[in-house]
């Protein structure tokens, strides 16, 4: 059975105490989220699984790229809309709502992201990232020449590719294990 | 234009030279596999990318688990061909023929994995793998207990999700790539 | 073209003035809603539409019924998640998280409505409205005598097909003429 | 149990006597049809339910509009074969039938809409209808906009979207119930 | 361009003269049928292919089999419906109203067979049919077994296999071809 | 029970002794060949049917066609891997690595036969096959006028028409009774 405040319906209780490297990593989430995130605690049963998941969830999110933060976490919520991941719309809504300042957005996204008012480079970001999630075998050089088209460069291709290959992986663990998003999520920036 | 050898439709050179970690890494891969996979070419054009996708990957495929090798590989296989990833398929392809010594198993785990000759446990856990990449959000309590009833642990079930979940990601950056694989896989262990 | 504030797509003005009865409806929903749904802006081009909707909408949602008004508001969402219609989601899902005073239920709806917890009763009637929602021509008796053994009287299978049946309407009329929900909607509840 | 000659597989007996006004509609409706259609007979359990229903239905069919009667009834076929309803078919393929005189065109619509001889008009409309039962949430300007070029107004695609909306909905109904069409249906106009 | 009476959209005008062997199974056709069906007309540019065709189909439509004729049919319709083939609903959708006596069963299996009034034997043979149909790759021994339960020989399920295959040969090439069936059969056996 | 050595999971053996020519074209396969294949062995308890599929197969896959054989091998193991028929993939795909010289291209055709270099001519003759495998009702003129613009006459589109409806057909029939392919072709021709 797990734990009451297990963030997954999978019974993996964190390393205890955690090593000190990971409580720091844990204790600066606190102090600039407001709360560690239950993906997080959720991997933190095997080190060396969480710092795996967080070096490549960094770089891709975080790094520098032609995508600003704001396209990555769009790229996030609307493929995790496509796959209908509870974990991923909540926690990446809520973070769309934060970088745009636009609560109608996240909504949107996470609701039927065609219907959106985005720039065109925008949208076709989205149309690639979708027909990766639901069809990635019919991806042709034409998809690739549409992104080039409104200015991506072959690199920031690879980041939408990355990105929403990404999701596709997380989304897919979370339902899978039934991870549970954090409380605060939901009312942040409505 | 992409170079002649590019092992994907992206115009994205690898750091040239490598730094002398990743060229180790390559060296040992070359000795040890008789080829650098192209993937590992694909990423290198970005060594913190290539690093946290290696470390990723050794940690699921190569990492003490409930789950032995050729199962994790089988479970690649089985995924790759629901999402019709070519790279996935010839590269995991090859290698289920050579752990298992059993070149049909491999053409199998291709062609329409639920024909083959599996242990029940073996079949729990492909079919699992599978719901997850049709239809993650339909995954339910229901679906765990299935494992645990044919012996997995709970961290059992994690590996299971984490494997099927990664080749989601990869099949999908592969395809939207069109990431290659090396000519070598194709007539190995037949 | 249509008018900056026009609730869709279409240019279909409102009958202007408004027949009394019609702006006296619409001015008590100003006064208990706090704004007159779009939707209702939407039809008043033509007031025998209006009030055929009205009248269907009413006895459906409001009239008595062995079903709650937050299990009609339930099944609202999770046909309007199903069909990923943004006008309904927004609308019903402020209606799910005020009845239930349950932010994160009208969340769930949303975004997967099979992770929320119900009651048994509860998940037996969003089954039937999904497999309604998704695959109408398979539903054969065994569908109904699951709903008859949960509870529900015959009235009550009417009622769920009727309520299911309404937003499968709704959900299409308003996605085929990208009917806008109040902005008001967003904030309500959280 | 249900009577013998219920509509529905639901047990829900018609009032007895029906109020005045309703028994007038159905002597009216035997009259001028020759038959009381058995889905007012299967509304006949609740008055209210049953005159909200007459209403939009009446309105949305019999109603003025740029759609003649025959082409409202092709959308009801066309949609009714998507959703794979079987009273609707029966009840509206023999309303087309009778409509335009022409056999053979009720039954293309139901076995394969694609392959009947319309004007591109027509044939538009139910390119709309179809995308609207199959995927509303793909719908965009653009389809609108298709419909405009084949000159229907914006009030025409308000009465498309409102008449393949209602069939999307009695569908479902229709089979969620079990409605049986009257047998006199199955001869006429062939 | 076609001939104005072409079975199908393809130009390709029968053998003229035809060989007398052919000619006399024409002459026979319309003597005992009272037409030639189109699908012979259609196959009649190439003699050899049009045996072929001959051969397969009479012997699995008409030779001795545990199936009779009937059911032979009822899979015919069964597969075409789901197949959405206008021309073998239309010709096999006769056959079945003139072998069963019963009008309404050849629109029930055209429209939606589920909801036809079938003994469970007769069920089961086209849960299989419709299984083969819409996913063959999921056929697994359990469900042969299920037709065993029912009293079906091995033999038999060879037949059910066999028939159900044809169908969605001929299905295929019907639609590829925009094969017409002959205007005789839709006023038959109604 | 089925014999050890069965083609399929029926128990339907062979006719024994098999007629002198049947045993005389069985005894050309293992000689041309090296094998029996075991569609014709599954075939053998009844000559009547063995010999109606050993004609048409002839007919499509060897007499002559605007379509070489190995085109027409190629479209058996595109239409094959739609349909994850595991015989037909094997068989055909020996088929398509021998008569190319080419064993990756039957690789492709197997995993993802998109990502394949064709000539643009072999393209669309497999993207019509995999429309008709996929969705045969919305063939459509335009369909066969794109290959005809790749200069296939209407008696190429009968072939393509022909040989990927027959695949499926015994794609069905080979996954409804489980037949195996014969073991020596994996090793062919890698």
């Amino acid at each position: 059975m797990t734990a009451p405040d297990s963030p997954t319906a999978l019974d993996l209780p964190p390393v205890d105490p955690l090593p000190p490297e990971t409580q720091k990593y844990f204790d600066l989430c606190e102090e600039k989220l407001g709360l560690v995130p239950n993906v997080l605690r959720a991997y933190a049963f095997d080190i060396a699984k969480l710092d795996a998941f967080t070096a490549l969830y960094n770089d891709l999110m975080l790094a520098p790229s032609g995508l600003s933060k704001l396209e990555r976490e769009m790229i996030a919520v609307a493929v995790s809309s496509l796959n209908r991941c509870y974990y991923c719309q909540v926690a990446h809504g809520a973070a769309v709502r934060e970088l745009s300042g636009n609560p109608m957005l996240g909504e949107q996204l996470v609701m039927n992201w065609r219907i959106a008012e985005f720039t065109a480079r925008q949208r076709a970001m989205l149309d690639f990232a979708a027909k990766m999630t639901e069809a990635s075998h019919r991806v042709e050089e034409a998809d690739r020449d549409a992104l080039r088209a409104h200015g991506f460069s072959d690199r920031d291709i690879w980041d939408i590719a990355a990105v929403a290959g990404f999701f596709n992986m997380t989304n897919r663990i979370a339902s899978a294990t039934d991870m549970r998003p954090n409380d605060e999520y939901h009312a942040r920036a409505r």
